[in-house]
């Protein structure tokens, strides 16, 4: 299970996944798909802006454990997180890691 | 002092500040500016992930303590802060009460 896996440091293109190897991983990843932008993202929707935040918190309890940080968008009622792998210029395993994990969180 | 103030409700074009209101009071609030969407916005730079998170979620209670919402940007070192009234279509005094409070906040 990739909610089970650990973030690795990874740097250097040779860890960026091509796009049939990301496809693999997004079909583990309900409700994420790849934005224009080569970034994972997910919208999560909310009652309010105190339960985005609350879960924005928690999203950022697993990105700090993991050392690999989302973009987030957060307002009334939705949080979007976009994740990518700088140091490797697009997506790694790393993100799809983290993907899960979220996912775990929204239950 | 604009970060004394409390939002009010406002609904209807009529509490849209027109240009000329709105850059007087941009003039109270340094670091902020108005975007190419008509939003008040500013940027906060921090040295990680959980110093911004620190921040937003005290730029949070302001938020709900006054009824009045932004839309957030979020990351590791950064937060954006876009702030508009979308019940009057535009910017409203809310906006910069809260943008003041804001200010405020990072001291």
């Amino acid at each position: 299970m990739l909610a089970d896996e650990q973030c690795q440091p990874l740097s250097g293109p040779e860890h960026k996944l091509n796009d049939s190897a990301a496809q693999v991983l997004l079909a583990q990843l309900p409700g994420w798909s790849v934005d224009d932008q080569g970034r994972l993202q997910r919208r999560f929707s909310f009652d309010n802006f105190v339960t985005a935040l609350a879960f924005t918190n928690r999203l950022g309890e697993i990105a700090e454990a993991q050392g690999h940080h989302p973009d987030l968008e957060l307002g009334w009622g939705y949080v979007v997180v976009n994740l990518s792998t700088h140091d490797v210029g697009g997506l790694s395993r790393n993100d799809f890691i983290v993907a899960a994990r979220i996912n775990s969180l929204s239950g």
